[in-house]
């Protein structure tokens, strides 16, 4: 099967990294398409990949799939021996809830507190609802970590498509200078230590583009 | 395995809808758990069963799951013959992708014609964002129906996730006099006339609970 991930900046596009993470976490080849959003004709090339609009969207030979959350389905039924979603079924509901409440919430998070990987602004962002916000996914990483995660680093010890939803967070958390307990410290350093994060973050450093709409308004 | 689904009131809760359809179109025994919302202590209510707080939850024996979208892939796991999915690749990942896409977006139409299956209000709700929305609502069932539809009435011919997750849209429609092509409407109808719709919207109709918030505001 061919496969390429059409993305947006690496620097800005929090849905992009999601698929892309797991893609470079399963180790498999794809093909990868940049458009940078918000330059020249952006829209007209994303529509050609996608009746949706947004990035990201995986090629799977003649087939196309969007939504970061319905990509990551896709690739745990092809890739079923990467166990991208725990195969004990308490913990398995576990990630498929806590990835899907991402992907449908935090909307204050979101708006607040845009992704910019290159970017520090320490101790900004916090609306009330922000705060709310950042005690549900502390609450839900600890949850994950107590219960599920004394195998490894990661939500439920080794990689799953939880810690794919979550890593744009940690990287708003860096940006924005979020403080945390030590076991969502730790978490928070663990995925920011995966090479491919690290890999993601080093590209978008380098981008030359800066997206107005995406950057912090004080 | 013993199923309970935690819901909130049929009338206006859209979300509650999709996975408790997808439960009565497998036909397996289940238990119901209606919390009227924004009533006496609704919310410790709902939080005895999901750290999420917010319904559908469904209760499998002694794991909680919740958000609609993990429900139903737990679903379409539990029950494979039942084919939620189509298993056809390219249908599956379309399946998948607009139901995603009706999970994380048209935030407009959901605002703006909020479900309330007893009311009638034509021709309200149209601002230009929720045109858009019912603009490309109406391209997607088109194009299932057109692409995929020929063995039955639904999107994908047979009952699968992503009729699940557009009926509330159907409601919606009905509610608000959304004009619509003969395809869309045919659509519309055959959702409209699944026994259990018809069992949820008697049962919404007579539901003692108004809730302010979730009314038409002119
Ligand atoms: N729910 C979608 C969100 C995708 C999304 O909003 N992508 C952004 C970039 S991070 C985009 O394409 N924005 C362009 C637009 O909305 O016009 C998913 O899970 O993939
Ligand atoms: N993304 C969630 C949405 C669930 C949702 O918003 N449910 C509403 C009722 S329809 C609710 O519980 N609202 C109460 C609240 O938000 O406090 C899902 O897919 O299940």
């Amino acid at each position: 099967m061919q496969l390429k991930l059409v993305i947006g900046n690496k620097n800005y596009s929090s849905w992009s990294l999601r698929p892309w993470l797991v893609l470079k976490q399963l180790g498999v080849e794809f093909e990868e398409i940049l458009i940078p959003l918000f330059v020249g004709d952006w829209r007209q090339q994303i529509g050609q990949y996608t009746p949706a609009g947004k990035v990201p969207v995986l090629i799977c030979d003649h087939f196309a799939i969007w939504e970061s959350l319905a990509i990551m389905e896709f690739l745990v039924e092809q890739f079923p021996e990467a166990n991208l979603l725990p195969t004990d079924p308490a913990a398995r509901a576990m990630n498929r809830s806590i990835a899907a409440e991402m992907h449908a919430g935090f909307i204050n998070v979101r708006t607040h507190m845009p992704m910019n990987g290159r970017a520090r602004y320490p101790g900004m962002g916090r609306t009330i609802d922000v705060l709310k916000e950042i005690n549900r996914i502390t609450t839900i990483w600890r949850d994950c970590r107590n219960r599920y995660g004394s195998g490894g680093d990661l939500l439920f010890g080794h990689f799953t498509i939880a810690d794919a939803m979550y890593a744009p967070v940690v990287l708003r958390f860096v940006t924005y200078g979020v403080e945390l307990d030590p076991v969502c410290q730790a978490y928070l350093e663990a995925v920011l230590n995966l090479p491919a994060m690290q890999e993601w973050l080093a590209a978008g450093a380098i981008e030359p583009y800066t997206i107005a709409n995406y950057e912090y308004q004080v």
